[in-house]
């Protein structure tokens, strides 16, 4: 987390804008034992771990205090990040009581969300404690989600953000490139997976997911679209192998999937089923990404893209179109989604300037597989433009 | 976290035990995107990412059930522990609803707890989400905290978990013997830390909590001690080096504490004043160590060592004495520790066999340095035995 360290401030600023933007008195996250529950705050306002339980407070005029146990104080002044560093030794209650009467808020934010795991690192434990080391004070009445003031903190990137993306994304293209300057035919899944994992290595990056899933490789048609691990399926002649692969650099990831056919003798071009269908899915992505403009709502994107694909005579995909990136693969508070129950509130926040999108969907070609296209996109003011080289046709071994 | 895999049957088929031995008819772990937030109990029964709201259940019969997102669902039937994985697209809770009304519990034990930390992965958005899912039916009064089973599945050690933790052990003991092979003098408390951190890859161990203070190195009086990263202070004759550093292999931890002298030239021994304090601390982890027995209290244990410390006129630790080591360095539901607020009920819990922990105290010797001692010990019916080779004497250079 240490990189995260020359980020924090400016987010921690960011913050403070946010809160009066809100018009919100005050941000609070209560943390303990990080090693064991992370709140995916954390990498946005300390980047480093808490042991005991901690409270990180951020206020409407900009000023910064964080309550840690003693042992933790000297990492956390290191920072240099906060205004106020307070160590305690048997109980948070007293120092955090004094905080809070001091600013006296009418709201304070807490780290909950119905719908988006970013804004959701309270624990139910941490929040029944919290209430007790308050009880008896009008605190307990005041606390409110601060969920859109860090769902914005997470999705408006600074250039700093942008820069450490778009170097994932340059890796993750150089490592497909190399992956794929050898013949596939012959390779087991699992083998393409743990040649990726060298040269990841080689580059200094790490996995932006679990490794034993990324990258995805399907080798034909009878692999396990999804998150499914690779597996000892061989590559041969006729099939589209398809990969989905995020890289991590500098605390910042890319997402990105590709697709190669493997020719069988005598073919000197990908077959027509598979072209049509590689050429729809480009069609909706671009549709899609056509749609994207500040102020748009998620579900709309997603359905314009969506629409494409069917009118061409295809099965919707049954995931989202686009999802924000940056500290994690699946990033932000908001996604460019249908109104699905599982995606809660997140389809229907307004597109903002500033963020970035992985964009992604994909088609089943029957006896040749999977194909999937997934690009990274900022928004401007103008639309959606390219972070990424954009795959605009299947590559062919 | 493949590597838990092997794990996660014995340790479901021991949770079946545990629901019956504490009457508990079911305990829900309910998770979404496990890359922002990560319930610890998913190393305990799962061993693998979760992306869209997932509901892992296991009843007092000893089914086990696992709803998850479609895309995810391959990756858990490979795991072969669950005996139905159910795969949705659109929203869970159709089948979470008719799996809870075909086993129709009285109590439905959820992942909080007020101070146990590895008892607490459930956000408060998803215990809203939770209640908004069942709402109208009799579930949302039967929720109650896992806490006591899930704080047993993670104590009582098998002796698969036991084998890993010997391994973690035994490689920090290699790592401490190779770092201190060479002469401290002149390399600054960074370097050390660098060179630990080339010693444990060599050993394709990783560090057990954030790599930036792990090993925590004190050269000198001058030192930040608790959870400190290494600084630029240079090792001198004359001072009292320290390490604290835990490592995780296979996915479980060590936890050891170490202390060299670098004597002066002329000296042919450790000064008169270390040397008593060291005796002091090691007759404290003594004396503690001797009071661990199946039944007893946590903090009766520390009550014991602490007592024992400042008997012999040194300072009391501002810290617990003991705690649980396994899947991360910090581990377990319950301290030996004092009844300070922040450990909340965690000292009130009687010790059981089986447990293994990390015990450790210290002493500051003006003008000198930190001594700092740990060890880790298995909880047997006749009490606590080493399972580090505990450092009887300070090391000298």
């Amino acid at each position: 987390m240490t990189d995260l360290i020359p980020i924090i401030q400016e987010k921690l600023d960011q913050a403070a804008g946010l809160l009066n933007e809100h018009h919100l008195d005050c941000w609070l996250t209560f943390v303990r034992e990080t090693s064991q529950v992370y709140d995916p705050a954390l990498n946005l306002i300390l980047g480093c771990g808490l042991t005991w339980e901690s409270a990180l407070i951020v206020s409407r005029s900009g000023r910064k205090v964080a309550i840690v146990g003693r042992f933790d104080a000297d990492n956390v002044r290191r920072l240099g990040a906060y205004d106020e560093v307070i160590g305690y030794d048997h109980s948070i209650g007293d120092a955090l009581l004094a905080q809070l009467h001091q600013i006296n808020p009418s709201g304070i934010g807490l780290n909950y969300s119905l719908s988006n795991p970013g804004a959701d690192g309270l624990t139910f434990g941490m929040y029944a404690r919290l209430t007790r080391l308050l009880a008896g004070t009008p605190y307990t009445d005041r606390f409110v989600s601060a969920e859109e003031v860090t769902r914005r903190l997470r999705e408006r990137k600074s250039a700093r953000e942008l820069e450490r993306i778009r170097r994932a994304i340059d890796v993750t293209q150089q490592v497909y490139a190399e992956l794929l300057s050898q013949p596939l035919t012959g390779m087991s899944e699992r083998q393409v997976h743990a040649l990726a994992g060298e040269l990841v290595a080689r580059h200094g990056c790490e996995f932006a997911w679990e490794r034993a899933g990324n990258p995805i490789v399907n080798a034909g048609p009878d692999s396990a679209i999804g998150h499914g691990m690779p597996g000892d399926l061989v590559v041969q002649p006729g099939q589209i192998v398809h990969f989905d692969m995020g890289l991590r650099c500098e605390g910042y990831c890319s997402d990105l999937q590709r697709v190669v056919y493997v020719r069988r003798e005598g073919e000197s071009d990908v077959p027509e089923e598979v072209s049509r269908a590689w050429q729809a899915c480009r069609a909706a992505l671009e549709a899609g990404r056509a749609a994207v403009k500040p102020g748009v709502l998620g579900w709309q994107v997603d359905a314009v893209a969506r629409a494409e694909l069917t009118r061409q005579g295809y099965p919707e995909y049954m995931h989202a179109f686009g999802h924000h990136v940056g500290q994690n693969a699946h990033d932000g508070g908001s996604v460019l989604g249908p109104q699905w129950d599982k995606y809660g509130d997140l389809p229907n926040k307004p597109i903002e300037a500033g963020s970035v999108f992985a964009i992604e969907l994909g088609v089943m070609v029957a006896s040749y597989g999977y194909i999937g296209i997934e690009e990274n996109v900022l928004v401007t003011e103008a639309g959606a433009e390219y972070l990424s080289a954009p795959q605009t046709e299947i590559w062919q071994q």
